[in-house]
């Protein structure tokens, strides 16, 4: 039995400044890895590890500020890493590129090292984790039940805790969904808040980054070294809002969804969902003394009609933005339709329903169905969801590929075509012990704020532990995890379905 | 003869000042107008006259602030006005609304009078003012020459002081080109800063209503009056920036294209611009004591490559976009097709050239040429250019109706698409007396720091004046005309041709 590898990014730090030695513990971390995990797409050699941990003691030898120095990370497989193939999970896709996403480089820049790439639905169009040639990624917790996607993979190792962090992608939900399966945080940052040149597109005006952790400061600290702009192209954009929410001396007006009839009831997601409305209650904004999340007092509970929302959901599921997914692939999809997912090649597929007068016309629908959403937002600070509605198995999702994957995107679809910013924390399990989700969403530019939300939101799972702000670097491994939390459990359950 | 009546706003209010009364000044005005002006589509009759001057006497009871109290104004006629048909200069498309348009109810509300609507390229689809079964407007100042449009009649009616100023509206130069050919201001407000109910959609996702006015504090004095969102869809938005441009202590930086060969030399265009570059040289900030239009001293001229702008101005053209137009009249061009314009039929039928992928494509292109024109504006605080390269005669477009159509936008149709401001002043006239128009082009938001610099653009034309705001009431028509302005010059010429 090898010793225990620290699981958070603070647990990293902490080994380190206890004497740890990047060039022990990460080979030790890459040694563990199985070869026939379907999580990965390509783990990461000796050689380039070597090369990682050389260039890290270089720029530690220069005494460069490294807030990441040592801690391992995953991306996923629709994410550029110079001279490692981007798969997007298809093979016949695959191209290897000269340059580094911006997200990478800014990671790379800050110390982390890279462990490996992560297996995801095809062209990331799926939120199941089961459409890849590279195989299906079942759920650590619960190896009958999928990952959730697109960023399966992703999920499936910060889970694991064979990496401290890993970068996903979200469109539709995909930095969300397998964050709720998976008892991580999956925090999905504003549209526009991460520079996107080197990601390989799904729906290039709605696609970020994001980052999949075991607690919220552990999050935030990656969005804190990976944000920014780059000099690529820009479709959304909303101005950094404070680091708190609400108005002074007022409660926190949290929305919730006042018709939850689509939770699965026989999957205990209605009890789950009580209990996380149960835990709302609890929360505090300032904890045991960090900075505030709200600027009041108290938490106010809001139904609301989410009319609206479902109707930008339903917008993007049944409208043209899949020509966006058509015009990456359109060139294998004509010479190579074989290569492509059959599952995915019919989604993609029905591209071809839509002109360019249906393009314009869904953007208008959804410029007007934006405004009806504001309305919703003057009488609520932060909405509160649960993150997905069911949690489907593998053998559900085989039978029927394209209903189950779409039920999933009931409360995740909508976000990124309103601009809006989200952070999809645990919350507790279901009463088979399922892991459960719900997802804070809040106007773009609110990320920061959100981030302290989240925290609170664990601390009132965990009310024992040291109060926290977002970038303390003070914080252990121990500090944030919720009781839950399955870092590194589950490998061999992995082996029998992988 | 009957006395002459007030060109400008500033004209009209101090004509009220001094005692005349709206009841006496507008149904005077109202019987000047010839009934086969081709630059209306519509002249209000006596009995909704009566109405509107009614409720200006009940408001002016009300005691309530009235900025442009008496002040005759036309608006074109894809605008909406309660109980007027709104044809769009289409008969077969006509439509009645019930509610005023955002824009037509807030001047009514200042208490500006509607003289009637006006005529424009059919569904504003047109630089040319050539388009409609309502007659080709001819240029008021050499009647063998177009009006330029779409915005046709409001720019002729302008210019021939039968209102004070009038709306139109402008896509791709709609608001700019008959400005310049018809020695008018034209300020096109940043897209977004208008509240757009009511007006029917050319390209939905770039329109914006504009001002046609004789001097450029008039035209600020109406956007002051009609701006600000409304309750409808918004597609672009930019934060106001201020009301000056440039750097303290720095000259501004004013932006001219370095190639000006598309000038048309046999029109004396490229002689009636360097006259502007010499005039640029003589702007001084702060005029004779009013709020500066830039934070330093001097001008600096920067030769600047239009290649990316000129490239957004192709994409226009070429591109997708022309499917927004298809959005509003499908059904007509499928029902009534004989009811369109040809052109105007030929123009938008390429539509079915372009299908759901192309439309996103072309937006992924647009936005990679927006990064490359903000290198360009890293180096400029504010651009200067030809506001049409040639001014082609009725013969020549009604010869080769698109070509030299599509000749008229170089300088003006990339301006939308990337959320500019603009104001096209005018600036003389060319050896032959044709009159010359330049605009100013600004970052979205500068719209206020734009009128500053218009208005020092005139004041240089005519330096004896009397310095001004942008809002300052003690103006006088005289105050800031142009030597040049036709205001009331060519009724008898226009009814040769109209």
């Amino acid at each position: 039995m090898t010793p225990p590898l620290p699981t958070t990014i603070a647990g990293w730090l902490s080994a380190y400044r206890a004497g740890a030695r990047p060039t022990e513990l990460i080979p030790a971390l890459a040694a563990r890895l199985a070869e026939d995990d379907p999580a990965w797409i390509l783990r990461c050699d000796a050689a380039y590890l070597t090369a990682q941990l050389d260039r890290l003691a270089a720029l530690q030898r220069e005494g460069r500020a490294l807030p990441l120095a040592g801690v391992p990370f995953a991306v996923k497989d629709n994410i550029d890493v110079a001279g490692l193939p981007t798969t997007a999970a298809c093979p016949a896709f695959a191209y290897t590129p000269e340059r580094h996403a911006t997200v990478v480089q800014r990671l790379l820049d800050a110390g982390a090292i890279l462990i490996g790439k992560t297996n995801l639905d095809q062209f990331a169009t799926g939120l199941v984790g089961t459409r890849s040639p590279y195989g299906a990624v079942p759920c650590p917790l619960d190896p009958q039940r999928v990952s959730g996607g697109s960023s399966s993979g992703s999920a499936s190792v910060v889970a694991r805790g064979l990496v401290a962090f890993a970068l996903g992608t979200d469109t539709a939900g995909s930095g969300r969904v397998p964050a709720g399966f998976n008892h991580l945080v999956g925090l999905k940052p504003t549209p526009g808040r991460v520079g996107m040149h080197g990601v390989l597109p799904a729906c290039r005006t709605l696609d970020v980054v994001s980052v999949f952790a075991l607690d919220v400061p552990d999050a935030a600290r990656v969005l804190a070294v990976m944000e920014g702009p780059d000099d690529g192209p820009v479709f959304q954009s909303a101005a950094q809002r404070p680091a708190w929410l609400g108005r002074l001396g007022r409660p926190l007006r949290v929305g919730v969804p006042a018709d939850v009839s689509a939770l699965d009831e026989a999957l205990g997601y209605r009890v789950a969902w009580t209990g996380a409305l149960a835990r709302l209650t609890t929360l505090s904004p300032t904890a045991a003394g960090g900075a505030p999340a709200w600027a009041g007092e108290g938490i106010e509970i809001v139904p609301i009609d989410m009319a609206p929302f479902d109707a930008v959901a339903r917008l993007l599921y049944d409208g043209p933005w899949v020509a966006e997914r058509h015009s990456v692939v359109q060139d294998l999809m004509r010479t190579q339709p074989d290569a492509i997912d059959p599952t995915v090649r019919r989604v993609i597929a029905r591209a071809a329903e839509f002109d360019a007068t249906a393009a314009f016309e869904a953007r208008y629908r959804l410029a007007e169905l934006a405004r009806a959403t504001e309305a919703v937002w003057q009488g609520i600070d932060v909405l509160l969801v649960p993150t997905a509605p069911t949690h489907p198995t593998l053998a559900a999702v085989a039978a029927e590929p394209v209903l189950r994957n779409s039920e999933l995107g009931r409360y995740t679809n909508f976000v990124n075509l309103l601009g809006l910013a989200a952070l999809a924390v645990p919350a507790g399990e279901t009463p088979a012990g399922l892991p459960f989700g719900v997802t804070w969403i809040a106007p773009g530019g609110s990320d920061a704020a959100l981030a302290a939300l989240g925290t609170c939101w664990q601390l009132a799972a965990s009310p024992g532990t040291q109060p926290v702000g977002a970038h303390l670097p003070a914080l252990t491994a121990a500090d944030l995890q919720p009781a839950t939390q399955p870092a590194s459990a589950p490998t061999l359950a992995l082996a029998v379905v992988g």
